[in-house]
């Protein structure tokens, strides 16, 4: 299986790391990180770069499509070159999926029409005005469309889908080797768990 | 604030990214991936590359280092321009951090010596060998030192970490906005909570 995840200026790290983390050690899978062109691509930070490997123009037919997000998501959404691979790739791929405001890049590509799906919190009224009928899960199927929340959630949705394509087996067996036993300092993840005032400040920060 | 995060060959690319997307979005820091080469530095499932912009000599004195660990670490055990770069950087530092066996490079260098530190599960008895005292804590705090268990532990050590440094309400923000809300699709992320026999296959599959 060959698992494609793609790059563009000002993603989110992690959205894609967490994904690779765990996805990526399907046995026997190949996963390759793609960019329009290869070499360094920014994140959102600046302060780090990743290397795409391949073009998307070389790696034309994965079995699996990884789109993180991230700021940088909103400069995509009519770039035709990413679009087109994303409609392309995913008429023959076997999982197209997706981490935080990568969803929208789904969706701007026509894929998501009417499918349940989700996106970071702040993204999620955006997300419906694309089509999709968004959910407030952290991992959401729709058939072979599974769409992650923000940043941390592919993370979750690595290790489920995992499980799905190798056997629970080989997911708890990545889960013990990544020591993925959580404990966050706080219960703030989530608009539904923070204080109040911490979730307005983010949505008067956002740009959605 | 400059936070140094060092790469080398092999590494787990989300042991540098966990602390990354939590730490690094302390206000007014300053965060470079550096490596004893500038460019690509390939993590250990080979199909990924982080860039160190900078190399550790021209990052002499960060106020905050992260070390992160991976299947590479063994072969940087004995690597005198990484470990004397570990001991200067740390004769100034504010704090000195690892994430999984990054605590066996800092060991190796001499800086933990009778303290109370982690590693991934895997690497306890050897961290105590190299003169630390271990603990089973995900993360660990002893002075300046704060090292964290395996991979993923890293978002949890960031996020500890940035609540010390700059409150709890910086914290909660980054958790919010990075959905840190974690839903593990199994219970099997430490060895006491997996099956056993999952367990003793990854202890003999292990190197250690």
């Amino acid at each position: 299986m060959q698992i494609a995840i793609v790059l563009y200026d000002r993603f989110t790290a992690l959205d894609a790391v967490g994904p690779y983390e765990t996805l990526g050690r399907l046995p026997g899978a190949e996963t390759v990180f793609i960019g329009e062109r290869t070499g360094p691509v920014r994140t959102d930070t600046g302060a780090l770069a990743l290397v795409a490997d391949k073009t998307l123009a070389e790696v034309a037919r994965p079995d699996l499509v990884v789109v993180p997000g991230g700021p940088g998501q909103s400069a995509q959404m009519e770039n035709e070159t990413l679009l087109g691979w994303l409609r392309a790739a995913d008429a023959t791929s076997t999982w197209t999926t997706s981490v935080c405001t990568g969803s929208l890049l789904l969706a701007a590509a026509g894929l998501l029409n009417g499918r349940r799906a989700t996106s970071h919190w702040l993204a999620l009224d955006v997300l419906g005005r694309l089509g999709a009928r968004p959910t407030g899960e952290r991992v959401v199927f729709d058939g072979k469309y599974v769409t992650a929340a923000g940043v941390s959630s592919g993370i979750d949705m690595g290790l489920t889908l995992l499980g799905r394509i190798a056997g629970d087996e080989q997911a708890r067996t990545v889960q013990l080797m990544t020591e993925y036993d959580p404990r966050p300092p706080y219960d703030a993840g989530s608009p539904h768990k923070a204080p109040a005032h911490l979730v307005e400040k983010c949505r008067e920060d956002s740009r959605f």
